[in-house]
């Protein structure tokens, strides 16, 4: 979807720059440049800052390299634009800068390290993630306001608590006058918000009166569940009605690309009529869009474009051709058994059908929901027990009986088929199984040493395996895939967040680094109060939050969860200054109340789509059409429709 | 909307049946017999037990009373179907056992208290409630099935950890065995849902390897963030279904009705043609229904319903009637001022006119805008210094005069209209000030003494008085205008949460009662562990949550608002037994998957609304016809419709 040239040279560069391998290498320069936060300082693995300067030169020279593939692509006027030049620059003048602080023994903070994520958000082939990227970014001005109409909330009921109880002496557990000053108030009221300092804070002042209680019951009403739900409502409406604009956008850009190439086709006009495409160049076009589609699935779609069988399609029909091609076709050819080939006289003979419909009948899932559980039963007791560790073999051979009886009824290249979910997950779980359990018993009869890490995969894998028993309970399958359909959504939201926490893990490295320090070794005094005096005998160090520091990328990359689940800070305010608490409540913001809402917005959408089950025109009239086909024609050929999984809820435009 | 007899002895028992006095005494009653609580073991006012035992024994009576009255309007098969009967049967039941078992001496249990807010849930009067009700019964099959989903995947997630963490010899940070008991994870975990627990649950595991925390991460995108959302999502989506579901029926049944009036009402048929209703017999009808009504308002609705003009309708046009009264029509007459009748000369003089202007002029409100703003700065300032202590007779001074200004331009009874309600907050909050503040230095002056109450309030007003600056910016005024619109649905959540609260707090008193004991006086040994060995040196202790108990009806609903925030139960657990814990996860459970999500689902459907304003057909249609009303005929009379604020979600059916 970008503005390339269209003369046969740019077009030939504009297959270079989306050649697969290109893209792969991309994101693997990528992947290294944002892996460097691993070994610079403060590292996990310390690296000498030459090195990592060297590595991300690198990386920066296969950025402009790409850059400089796509200027070439796109016209020049639009090439300027691009904010990736921008990040690359800052980026090389920021290294630059700091070599030069570094030579001359200065301390130089490294802060292009934000940007990087940057990159990953800008690349042509961020897309989904630039899209909603794009929609937050235009729902923002709504949710300002909202949230200033919170803030001033916050604000008054701080006031109010100043007046109320700051006069009263009263004194919180550590002895610290309570509700004194003005900031902290406000700053307390606001963690209430987020329930992680639910009861503590309001504890001195009921202990004083239960009529402060309402006080603080009011507040939380207000601000905690009616302001949040407000957010979330406002996030949802916004997103959703950016998010359709867009799509909507991207929908009339395609048509008008699709009219533009019918332009170009056109030529073999008919007698006097209208302009049409014949089918010979309808599938030269789809060859070359799509080399790997089947011929059958190509005259499906043909025959749907041109119902009327006239050799030639229209204007309309032609346009069509985009939407049609992103409907997914699955071809289930159904195949006799290899084995109903290799030996039919075996495959047919009345103990083998018997095993056939066995194997088919309801009664085999009962049993093996049954195993399931049972084994689910001795996966609780104690593995210490021989007779248990024995056990685990015979419920690896059921399950691998399973899955080779199985095998024997069903055609295998139709039991792999790209859509059955389970049965990959079931053989994976199982052989993984198979060849852990076994190389781990071979391991103890040999030395009898027992790795801890394969036992903890063999564990992980025994308790997987009991997922499995949710597919046959058909109220369970519908919520399952529903989840199953938002994965790749969810995966979109996953770099977006990743974008999010690296930049704030880059900026808490900076703040904070080297402040909390966690000692393995449980001797030291220091363990205390986490290496540093400011923390003695605070909830932080007595709770041993140790471990929940800025001292790696790591680490902070988990904090940062432990922040998006509760906004436990204190500590690190304690240890720094009381403004650190702004880069927390900026982090509050960012990440609870605009994405995990439009998280929660997209499952909440996934879930209605899911309950009001409306398709588009298109697909149902391409489902009638296949319906029509399969009467009149293909005998074993079965064809189901599926709606493909985009980032975009499938939602009728 | 209840089947009752048309005989004209039972309308006229129907009509005293809903007779306003009636009403209000059962509300009374009710009120009463949940009040009781305060007054019964463990009490916060103790009395003796014959005492409240006679004053429910009075209640129930007023409510079989009514009851009898009910049977006689309604058809007797109808009657003992009604849960009511069984309600005060059962309590009868309850409270002749617990007085022969209190004659004995032996220990009873007044287990009916349970059933109390039932009544509440059944009068007749509670219609929205019980429908709200309804449609959580109705919701709870689809929300059970996820219910189900999420715990299997709670008890998955806890045989893993205890399968990966029960044997690695970790302990918490009390030094107790970490994941070794299979109960103990899966309490911890669901624990974790509700965020309570966060970082602590997994500090232990995260301090042996950082690769733990990866498996916590994972619980919590999937259990916390997923799971929860699915939750919202079933909630919003059944709960609404069932409501438009409980509405088509409530409007089909209303229609039917109609149906029937007409059929009474249509003796009076015209020469061949369909039948009608005249005039007369519709003004009449009109009449009887809502005397209140005036007649231009009626002659309006006449005027919609008969948009020929013939002076009679038919049947499609009564049966509209029901809805048309439904709609709310503010009648504004824009009377002259009556400083204007009483001297004109005065109040048309110029100086009078320029005053005015100046009143009705943007500046005027931003010039009080910024007083107001400089006040909040003031009243952030230190009350103790006399120049800010003066200070605030000048603002109140000032907002006076304000009030006045508006009273000399606009005309009173537009200005205190039913539906302005800033104008109403302001005069209320600003004239309690004066007088608060005015009693106050009163105090002050002639005895010295200070009353800290009438303190708390003036306070309260001053920060009160700042709120309306949001009335001034428009953005903000259709946010607000939103949340005053679902006020009286929130009313309706309010009965709801109080019906739950009131069931769990009866049973958290008999469960709980006594266990932890808070202490007023500071030097008593016993306040460090709550009056409880068992607590000494928890954490329930150490942080001072000993008034956090089930000792009265008063603690026991703070510390249920307490559990909606954040479950925190382990106290509790710790004092009688792990068991214990069961009530907090079904209180979980009730209340914060299901009644929170609804509140959620429901600030989120009423914002939806807000966004897409889309009106049904009729009110649009009586609309137009007042635009057109408007300019034919009166030229004084200005007509804004609006929609009743109803517990439905004003959506179009």
């Amino acid at each position: 979807n970008i503005y390339f040239d269209t003369s046969p040279q740019a077009v030939r560069l504009y297959l270079l720059y989306n050649h697969w391998v290109l893209k792969v290498l991309l994101y693997f320069f990528i992947l290294v440049d944002l892996s460097l936060a691993l070994f610079e300082e403060p590292a996990v693995v310390p690296l000498p800052s030459w090195v990592t300067m060297l590595v991300e030169l690198l990386c920066l020279l296969v950025f402009t390299l790409r850059l400089i593939h796509y200027a070439k692509v796109i016209p020049r006027d639009k090439f300027w634009k691009d904010p990736k030049n921008i990040c690359i620059i800052l980026t090389l003048v920021d290294m630059i800068i700091y070599g030069a602080l570094k030579a001359a023994n200065c301390y130089g903070v490294r802060w292009s390290r934000v940007l990087r994520p940057l990159l990953l958000v800008n690349v042509t082939e961020g897309r989904q993630l630039r899209r909603a990227f794009r929609s937050i970014r235009n729902a923002l001005p709504q949710i300002f306001y909202v949230f200033l109409l919170f803030m001033f909330s916050v604000l008054m009921f701080s006031l109010m608590a100043l007046k109320l109880l700051g006069k009263r002496g009263l004194t919180t557990i550590e002895g610290a006058p309570y509700f004194t000053s003005y900031l902290e108030i406000v700053f307390d009221l606001y963690v209430l918000v987020t329930t992680a300092n639910s009861p503590d804070v309001m504890m001195p002042a009921y202990n004083a009166s239960f009529v402060f209680a309402i006080f603080f019951i009011l507040y939380i009403l207000i601000n905690t569940y009616i302001f949040m739900s407000v957010f979330l409502a406002v996030v949802y409406n916004n997103y959703k009605k950016y998010l359709k604009e867009e799509v909507r956008q991207l929908v009339r850009a395609k048509r008008h690309k699709m009219v533009r190439a019918f332009a170009v086709l056109q030529e073999q006009k008919e007698e006097g009529g209208e302009p049409v495409v014949s089918q010979a160049s309808w599938n030269q076009v789809v060859h070359l869009v799509q080399p790997d589609i089947s011929n059958a699935h190509r005259e499906l779609l043909w025959s749907v474009c041109d119902d009327k069988n006239q050799g030639a399609i229209g204007k309309v029909a032609f346009v069509q051709l985009a939407d049609l091609l992103n409907i997914e076709v699955i071809t289930i050819k159904s195949r006799p058994h290899p084995l109903n080939s290799l030996c039919p006289a075996f495959y047919q003979s009345a103990p083998s059908r018997l095993l056939c419909r066995m194997v088919q009948h309801r009664a085999f899932v009962i049993v093996y929901d049954l195993i399931i559980l049972v084994n689910a039963v001795f996966i609780g007791l104690d593995e210490e027990n021989p007779m248990i560790a024995n056990s685990e073999w015979v419920f690896l051979a059921l399950y691998m009986l399973e899955i080779l009886l199985k095998l024997y009824v069903f055609e295998p290249r139709a039991f792999f088929s790209r859509h059955s979910f389970w049965n990959w997950f079931d053989t994976i779980i199982v052989v993984s199984a198979l060849v852990a359990t076994i190389v781990n018993s071979a391991m103890k009869s040999s030395g009898g040493y027992t790795s801890r890490q394969i036992l903890d995969i063999v564990f992980i894998l025994r308790v997987l395996r009991l997922i499995r028993v949710v597919d046959s309970i058909k109220r369970f399958r519908t919520i399952i895939n529903t989840l199953i359909r938002i994965g790749p959504a969810i995966l979109t939201f996953g770099q977006l967040i990743i974008v999010v926490y690296y930049i704030f893990a880059m900026v808490g490295m900076e703040l904070f680094k080297n402040k909390v320090k966690f000692y393995e070794d449980t001797s030291d005094p220091a363990k205390a109060y986490c290496g540093n005096p400011l923390l003695k005998g605070t909830a932080f160090a007595q709770l041993n939050y140790c471990k929940n520091n800025f001292n790696n990328v790591v680490s902070s990359f988990i904090l940062l969860v432990e922040l998006t689940v509760v906004n436990q800070c204190s500590g690190f305010a304690t240890v720094t200054h009381m403004s650190a608490r702004i880069f927390f409540v900026i982090f509050h913001i960012m990440v609870v109340i605009v994405i995990i809402n439009i998280f929660v917005a997209f499952v909440l959408e996934a879930f209605f789509v899911e309950y009001s089950v409306d398709k588009s025109d298109l697909q149902t009239s391409l489902e009638k059409k296949i319906e029509e086909l399969e009467l009149a024609v293909a005998q074993y050929v079965t064809v189901t429709t599926r709606g493909k999984n985009t980032f975009d809820p499938p939602k009728k435009l």
